[in-house]
């Protein structure tokens, strides 16, 4: 006689998963949650949310972590990659100026491993608290067949909100705009794939001088930084950011340009960042081109936003660690120089 | 020298992907969307939608498809995958009475095929104009080392809307109240691991002749019904649905009382309900157990309905398949007889 754990199912593996995960997910849950885990669908009050916004409009994205859960996985460390995928996705709508509501993770394996469904969804908890917003509901899934074996995604989704008369589009961009780099805290989450190549010759453990004393897998690792706060930081100070673009696959050359209004390109200049060091450890090690390296890694700026200039000495006032990486130029390209 | 090709991802496959969907995704858009493919959220304006509703509660729901996208893999029928992602999702939140506002996908593969994401989505994007939601966003993910060679993932998220006043929650349930099956097309995205392994032995192309000249593939890529318009159909003719619940992974047995309040079980007839003979087929050749079978596969009957006795002669005239499958009894569980 077959049975579904004999097909590769595992339904215990499931809910055993869910009971470990259940009080973390209620962590998230203030009064505006009507029905979280255990109902077929997240149920979230917007009433409140609402009674400030004259012309509500909601803001989504979908985005997983890419190929870094395979270094999780290669050196068991899972609490960080539930944060990542939280701050990558938070990100991707705060450029449009919408600050998140809720937030619903998406975790499927060959097989379903309830202690580290545990670890990662405990992640995505602590990161949902810290930008503000619900974990609603997600799927813990058991795909036997379409995994590789021991491997696991992890993708998810954030629902925001914006007033439209606030919204960020970069539609009032014009040239002498200054742009304004926010640091990453390393690859956050794109370019694994090649950041692994050189791991698999180097192993994990490895500690290259220039990295000070950190491990390869301590610098790739190193969490994707959430510019909520800082976002926050400029809306209290009244400061209009025109346009904002999150620097993911793609590199500054192929994500600056989506704020970009027509007939506007933009002119930055090497050296005005600090790029962390394990960007040049890869970049050597993997004997990268220039163009695909600016193609691919973020090179040590996470985010961007497009000010008036006059506006930069009280942003770098107000964000000690922003810099003034550019400036705004008739044409339509990103040129880094 | 290293490529981003040669570390095993294609960034001109994903863009060809792009290309090839957007189109299709534009195709679902009304004017509530204001910004869809290119940004880096999806934005969706409110403003009409909220004018009808007292006290707005979003319900927003994730899933997949489960490995039914192995079988689409292995007969090369993609086009219906898309549609069993969107339908599966819709129904989870409709059970809370919510109608679909916005979809977002996610697939990922080891490597991207173009095409054959064109075809996915394609059926993602025919469904969402089905439910009258838009395909406000997704992701193509390349993860070479993630997903098992020539395998993809399909998940996805909906949001819906729901006036509080109006929200199904099973709390009006109470004994004698009447439970009524909509039937399902088949396995609808549960049971496919134990489906493939049947197969296996037989075929894909295998016509038994239970299947009445369908081969083993039809009948298991029958696509996830939408029970969209029905609940419409109800929602016209002011008939109050008490409770609802989708039948999914857990079968009747673990779904049904997700809707039941405390103090009601339920009592269901065997033979109330025609059993499409795909499911008989299964159960004989996998050698299922009858208490695996019901916890599993949702044998026929894919959305219960909770609603007054006095209402199921109308319902029955309203909606020709509903099937008077049983009733709410005191006590606590879900016994089928």
């Amino acid at each position: 006689m077959t049975t579904y754990a004999q097909a590769g199912v595992n339904i215990d593996a499931a809910n055993e998963a869910k009971r470990l995960i259940s009080a973390v997910v209620a962590s998230t849950h203030g009064p505006e949650v009507l029905a979280g885990m255990g109902a077929f669908g997240g149920a979230f009050a917007l009433g409140p949310v609402l009674a400030d916004c004259a012309q509500p409009v909601l803001v989504a994205s979908t985005d997983s972590v890419g190929t870094k859960v395979l270094i999780a996985r290669a050196t068991e460390r899972f609490d960080g990659i539930g944060q990542d995928l939280v701050n990558h996705c938070v990100n991707d709508i705060l450029v449009q100026g919408a600050r998140p509501l809720f937030f619903l993770d998406y975790f499927a394996a060959a097989r379903l491993d309830p202690a580290q469904v545990a670890q990662v969804v405990g992640g995505v908890a602590r990161a949902c608290r810290e930008a503000g917003c619900a974990l609603l509901g997600g799927e813990t899934a058991e795909l036997p067949g379409v995994y590789a074996e021991g491997a696991f995604d992890l993708a998810g989704t954030v629902v925001g909100l914006v007033d439209r008369d606030r919204m960020v589009t970069g539609a009032g961009i014009e040239p002498g705009d200054a742009v304004i780099g926010l640091r990453s805290t390393g690859l956050h989450t794109n370019g694994y794939s090649l950041a692994r190549r050189v791991c698999d010759l180097l192993g994990y453990d490895h500690r290259p001088a220039a990295l000070g004393g950190l491990t390869l897998a301590d610098a790739l690792l190193a969490v994707h930084r959430s510019y909520v706060p800082d976002h926050e930081t400029l809306w209290q100070a009244g400061i209009t950011v025109k346009g904002m673009a999150h620097i993911t696959g793609g590199g500054l050359a192929e994500n600056l340009p989506r704020t970009l209004p027509g007939g506007c390109g933009a002119l930055l200049r090497r050296g005005s960042w600090p790029v962390p060091p394990i960007f040049s450890f890869l970049v050597e090690h993997a004997g990268l081109s220039e163009r695909e390296t600016w193609r691919v890694l973020n090179m040590g700026v996470g985010m961007v936003l497009v000010v008036a200039s006059t506006d930069v000495p009280r942003i770098r006032t107000l964000l000690p660690d922003a810099d003034l990486i550019g400036e705004i130029v008739a044409g339509s390209d990103v040129r880094v120089e």
